[in-house]
């Protein structure tokens, strides 16, 4: 008999759905050894349509394909209200932007998952040489314990095994293959050319099937699903029930008189329940379509009979609820029907090794077009943390944010979704007598109220040692204390600095100019997600002497020997291999060039020159207007420091006079890097 | 002996660089049976840094990749002039912008040749079968006369020879490979993934080599280059001299403490010549530097003696230049010298059959950037008008306008760069008695005059059968009569309708909404380049009852039997297969919906349902402000009707009470289809 092979990895993520490939890509754009792998043989096509909120097209901005995304998708620009008039027939009662002006560069697109799923596996492939690894599943996970604290312990033991083609094949969801023959390839085919690859790897499975190894790893990330067996492994659980209504989904070509079908539509029929309209890619509309008006049908376990649902049922629904106008389709591309509670787990990780992300913590209605975003801001929000624990950067300490961050994020997910799911599905109320029916008045608001939410931009996280602020962090976060470990190094920022910016928030994004070539960028683009921490001084006018000497003051302390650049950067790693010092002035951009600001702004490269990418001014472009960063951010004229992390999340704004708690601030997590150290960072690739 | 294959093509074409390959995308979209064959084993990487303008951008975009070489490309904003001072030492005496602000929504950018070859081949692959067929060159030519104007003849006769990879491999440059050992391989390693599929198709030269097959093709294109095997063989010739002085060219990453290494630069020195700074994508710096100050230098033939110049004499030119400021390198990427003169063909094909392109009717020096941008325009102009003949579309008389159009405009480029190029090599005024000298105020209004004809956007086409304007088409071109072949079908455009739009230029493009679901979009975008025509209806507020009238009145026009519609579409077509009527209207978005407008803008399909794409309003936008494009096209609340040629520029613009002139406007040049024609297109993919 043949011995199992085994092997060490640093990072080990298994499902490789959104969750799970934002942190592959994440492994990859830090250069961490990992491995992804995924119990299905290929990726599923059929319906997944998925709506991307603004601050997630920023986050896939930043990983280098977002404008694939933003290219692609449909874009939804207006939310039409229809309610019942006087007579109980269906107005347009009232148009709303579906995404709030003003708070991101992008606004809420609709695109299937599969297209997001594959701007991911581009841009790992390009990166790294992680690929994933599909017909593979773990068979069993134990954790060491005794080690879980040892940087260097690969304490996690996982056995994999490789399935056969046959077992790795999805089976048929009954419902889907049920009634008409639905065909879950029309996207496919338009698509074919990007899967060549994945069938060619399909073809590979065979030939390990049935074979394990077992793997040994530092860190592991469970992004398996509602019913992930990672979960269930560490013996986690998921909270709440199950109290939504029964909905059906069409994805159909409409063919109808319906005059805002291209828009995206709340429409709350007098008798005959609600329907939502999501204009999809490819002349695709997406109906969510309420079947029942009251809570709990079905049997008495909470659970519908599906058995009675099919499209033509479905399609009958909406035109009652759409009537008087008229509805039908020739192509029906998918369809389904669901019921589905808001639950969320009770903790996110055991011992900061194994971590849990995505649907495998949070499950939650559909309609508001959460589930991707909040999944993928899961992993967003971990992998930065685990590749710099992992490359020694930082103490292992800051990994308890992750629970603390996101768990509360999926608290106030699952708030929102109940809350909304309630509105949504109740019958309009007749009068202001009707005590039973929801007020159109308080719908409208709610779903106002719920778009900043549901733009993912309204993202807090609370006071912790990575971010600078007064107050409790359990409070602020899910209860987990994650306050810095030692007081003499906690740090609170002044607000005042900056009234546009909120310490816990992602950095806002306006444009400014590049001091060197005069070209526009927008913040965003310069902060792009490849692990690196970012101090940005806004400098003011640096024509004025105060400003000047401050700025050459502040640059002595970050260049000194003590300095958090020194102390925290690796010895013979590039200059901004951890941290990337940036400048942002006002002076009038052509009475100063590149050359006349401090050194530590342009390092000098004895092959590649001054650095010329990381001198800024706030001033009008020629073609593109005027960012306005300082009115924007609300940067005072005295000018101001911002400690933004990895992930665009603000952790520090404060004075340009006290370049110090900059020093401090990192003290608080970061490790000392000595000449001898370097043997620590043996598990991330060159 | 094995018998020699003969084979059908509707259009040849010889030559894979950018004239050739922007042919072969036209053929893709069109869906027209083509080849493409390139003498070349390999695509060359080395050097060819090329500045993209404006109206090239837009032209990329509208093949759905204007974004990838948007993103890529070193943008430049800025030109900085640097002159002598009263001591003869070099300053900054003036600053432009690099593109004139609003003439487009892109500005000039610099990419590497390479990726743009790239984007359409990708381009290319997508949209049909056709491949480049590389280490492939024509060996004989013949073209029988009797038959060139029968639309169903093949009249060229092409043999083929399959190159060895030895003969398909170009010997290296002896200036380029001169001197210290320079890689070209640099920016290759960085795109590696793209080559792969090269390297495997290098790899099948080998299996034909020394075969021959013989070609009949309908049309041939030879975008061959400046020595062009295709236009010995007809028999054309270049017209002209070479007037240039002697310039080295360095692409290095520049170590200097020149201030301005990032802008774009055009720096004259006292007494030792000029340089022109280029900063391109990764750090690189592109200089052309004056080698000698005097005119024709070298012997008698007005060759210069290339072997004394290598990169260590460039760059003590170039120091001596920009003394005091000291500039050195590390890495040289590519190095070479030219001396070139300014030619242009006689004539731009034979019997319209045979069409040369690019580099093959007109050489100039590179300094303005024009190079690759001329030559893709080019095949711009000609590729959709044999796609319609080809098609049983059109009448062959339309290609006459490709040399009238085209010939015109290399001799307007020549012109300019004669100019441009006796002020960038000349000494300085020293003062304004100073005769001999350039003065640097002349230096500058050239300059910024030059930057409108350098964009592209100042193209404007003469009168002919397909541009509707007043005067003689041979006057307005080069020579070429094309006037519309029967006088009764001449239409002359009433400018007034449209103060913002010149017939003959291209469509200036500002952002309109779509009725349907609000989302803006640059006119630009929904005029895509797919061969199609496009009749745009700007009906004013059409809740005024006047214009609502005319509106209808015109949709009976279009939709009578006896419309352009009904006439020139193939029976069985789909309805926008050759015209695309779209509407653009500025009443209140919020009082009409697309179901208020006359069916001819919003057609019906069985499957599809209604068409929601051609239904547009000026009116601001959520996001992306206000388009105001009746204010910009100087629309008046009259209305106007727009006729738009396949590659965007203007034929007509006339009164909406006129819709007749539509159809007498396409009459002109349009072949009637009738259910019996439909065997004429046969030779066009389904």
């Amino acid at each position: 008999m043949s011995v199992i092979p085994e092997s060490n990895v640093d990072v080990l993520i298994v499902g490789a759905g959104p969750a799970g490939l934002m942190m592959a890509t994440w492994m990859a754009k830090c250069g961490i050894n990992a491995r992804i792998v995924d119990k299905r043989g290929t990726k599923i096509f059929n319906g997944q349509a998925d709506g991307l909120q603004c601050r997630t097209l920023e986050i896939l901005d930043s990983l280098g394909f977002g404008h694939r995304a933003w290219r692609e998708a449909n874009h939804m620009l207006e939310i039409c209200l229809w309610n019942p008039d006087e007579n109980g027939i269906i107005k347009r009662s009232d148009r709303i932007p579906d995404t709030i002006p003003g708070i991101s560069r992008f606004q809420q697109v609709v695109l299937h998952q599969g297209r997001i799923e594959r701007f991911f596996l581009d841009s790992i492939a390009e990166a790294s040489e992680i690929r994933v690894e599909r017909g593979v599943m773990p068979s069993s996970l134990k954790i060491d314990e005794s080690v879980v604290e040892d940087d260097a312990a690969y304490p996690i033991t996982v056995t994999l095994r490789h399935l056969t083609e046959e077992e790795a094949t999805p089976k048929q969801n009954s419902t889907s293959a049920n009634g008409q023959s639905v065909q879950d390839g029309l996207f496919r085919s338009n698509l074919a050319k990007d899967d060549t690859q994945d069938l060619l790897d399909a073809s590979k499975i065979n030939a390990k099937a049935h074979s394990e190894e077992v793997i040994h790893a530092k860190y592991m990330i469970g992004a398996d699903g509602a019913h992930s067996w990672t979960r269930n492994q560490i013996g986690l659980k998921l909270e709440g029930d199950s109290t939504d209504y029964i909905w059906g989904v069409l994805d159909i070509v409409p063919i109808t008189d319906f005059p805002d079908i291209r828009m995206r539509c709340a429409i709350h029929s007098a008798d005959c329940g609600s329907i939502m309209v999501i204009p999809r890619e490819n002349k695709l509309v997406r109906l969510y379509i309420q079947l029942t008006t009251t809570q709990k049908n079905g049997d008495n376990s909470g659970r519908a009979d599906r058995s009675k649902i099919n499209p033509q049922m479905i399609l009958e629904s909406a035109q009652r609820i759409l009537a008087p106008y008229k509805i039908t389709y020739r192509k029906l591309d998918w369809w389904t029907a669901y019921q589905i509670g808001q639950r969320v787990g009770t903790s996110f990780s055991v011992h900061e090794r194994v971590f849990l992300a995505g649907d495998a913590v949070h499950t939650h209605s559909p309609k508001a077009g959460q589930g991707m975003n909040v999944s993928m801001q899961d992993s967003f929000n971990l992998g930065w943390k685990i590749a710099s624990v992992v490359k020694g950067h930082a103490h292992r300490s800051i990994l308890k944010t992750y629970q603390s961050e996101r768990r509360r994020i999926a608290q106030d997910l699952i708030a929102f979704d109940h809350k909304f799911s309630r509105l949504f599905s109740g019958r309009p109320a007749k009068d202001v007598m009707d005590a039973e029916g929801i007020s159109m008045e308080e719908f409208k608001a709610a779903f106002e109220k719920g778009n900043m939410f549901a733009s993912g931009i309204a993202v807090n996280y609370g006071a912790s040692a990575i971010v600078a602020k007064e107050g409790s962090s359990a409070e602020q976060g899910d209860g987990t204390d994650v306050s810095v470990a030692n007081a003499k190094h906690r740090v609170i920022s002044d607000q005042s600095f900056c009234s546009g910016i909120t310490v816990g928030m992602r950095i806002p994004s306006h444009k400014v100019l590049s001091q060197a070539d005069a070209r526009p960028w927008h913040l965003h683009e310069v902060l792009p997600s490849n692990g690196r921490w970012r101090v940005i001084v806004f400098a003011g006018n640096t024509n004025e002497d105060r400003q000047r000497e401050k700025l050459w003051k502040l640059s002595e302390v970050f260049s000194a020997p003590d300095s958090f650049l020194n102390l925290y950067t690796p010895k013979g790693a590039r200059y901004d291999e951890v941290f990337e010092v940036l400048l942002i002035h006002n002076a009038p951009r052509q009475s100063v060039t590149v050359l006349d600001f401090p050194e530590v702004f342009r390092p000098y490269d004895e092959f590649d020159g001054w650095d010329y990418n990381k001198i800024f001014v706030d001033e009008v472009s020629y073609h593109e207007g005027f960012g306005n960063i300082y009115g924007a951010l609300g940067i005072p004229q005295d000018g101001a420091i911002v400690i933004v992390r990895p992930d665009q999340y603000v952790s520090y704004v404060g004075s340009m006079e006290k370049p110090a708690a900059v020093n401090s601030f990192f003290a608080g997590f970061m490790k000392e890097q000595h000449a001898s150290d370097e043997a620590q960072t043996n598990g991330t690739k060159p």
